[in-house]
């Protein structure tokens, strides 16, 4: 596949390199100039050409890079990656949540295209190939339309990954604060290799 | 030890049936006259009694119900199994969240207890001796005490589960999301067996 990337910090770097590494012919839409070993573009003409695109960048910054590729993003795949992180009181928060979402707020943002929220409840080290003992860990993940769903799906299997599928965009409410359950983890036992797994009979 | 629970539903019931398989003196506090097969009380009666109390009531009644044993919890370990489920759209949401939890307001309600939020994210069937491929699973708790934690991680880990201590107790407006996920998936599947696991190295 042509996977398009939004963002070039550390999420997307691990994304592409992790994706590339699987056959996918990956770019990361930038305004930078260069992202050393990366092939990119500008975010128009990487998400005009992909046929699955990733939203990876900071959450503050989720809902205008997403609006801001509103009509390349038509009738297209968006895996929302982001979460709502808010540090601005000292300890770590979500800046919206409850009865509204960072999913459903991107979702809004670019109607026309088909939203799925996942990859938001692990660190960028595990999101392709997660190698950890008890695994493979579970993807939570949601969205309204099941096709789109089903497309993300074959991905995350095919990249290691058990698939949970909670429902609509508005599963983003939980998925969120999972997320968080996540962080307070890492920040507690100093260390980052960890993954949620859902046990079932 | 003595453990009293707080609410004679399909949960109160479960940890009792489970603790007391476990040698514990187990009794239920509830204005019934009888719950059949089980020891009761009056809430006060079995708080004061108590070393360690369970509030597994329903949600919407979870801060009075604690409020009313304010002085019998004094100094004493709550744990709080409850979730703040609302129904009420239609669909299942969650009544509190983003900037406070049920467990918060339930700490607030009895300042002189030491309130873990727990056994939250699993269903009654697992919630003492969990048996399921891939376990144990891992129970995460929050709460402000220290101390407190450590008896119920104690309790949690001699009844079949991996614990994972996340903070204080304003992290339950991040595990009170996670029950919705298990909700959901129980809602989807049909099947209500499943618990999470953190999977670390």
């Amino acid at each position: 596949m042509r996977i398009g990337i939004l963002g070039s910090g550390v999420v997307g770097q691990a994304l592409a390199r992790g994706l590339s590494r699987h056959g996918h012919e990956v770019r990361i839409g930038t305004r930078k100039d260069a992202v050393e070993g990366f092939s990119i573009g500008s975010a128009e003409d990487v998400v005009g050409s992909a046929d699955l695109v990733f939203l990876s960048v900071l959450g503050t910054a989720a809902v205008e890079v997403a609006a801001g590729v509103r009509k390349e993003l038509r009738n297209k795949i968006l895996i929302d990656t982001t979460n709502p992180l808010d540090f601005s009181s000292g300890r770590p928060g979500l800046f919206v949540g409850h009865t509204d979402s960072l999913g459903e707020q991107v979702q809004r943002a670019v109607p026309e295209a088909q939203v799925v929220k996942a990859y938001n409840t692990v660190g960028n080290t595990l999101m392709v190939d997660p190698d950890l003992p008890g695994g493979p860990p579970s993807m939570f993940l949601g969205g309204d339309a099941d096709e789109a769903k089903g497309g993300v799906t074959a991905l995350l299997q095919a990249t290691g990954w058990d698939v949970v599928d909670l429902g609509g965009i508005e599963v983003s409410r939980y998925l969120e604060p999972m997320c968080m359950a996540w962080v307070l983890h890492g920040a507690r036992s100093a260390s980052w290799d960890h993954a949620f797994k859902l046990l079932r009979r």
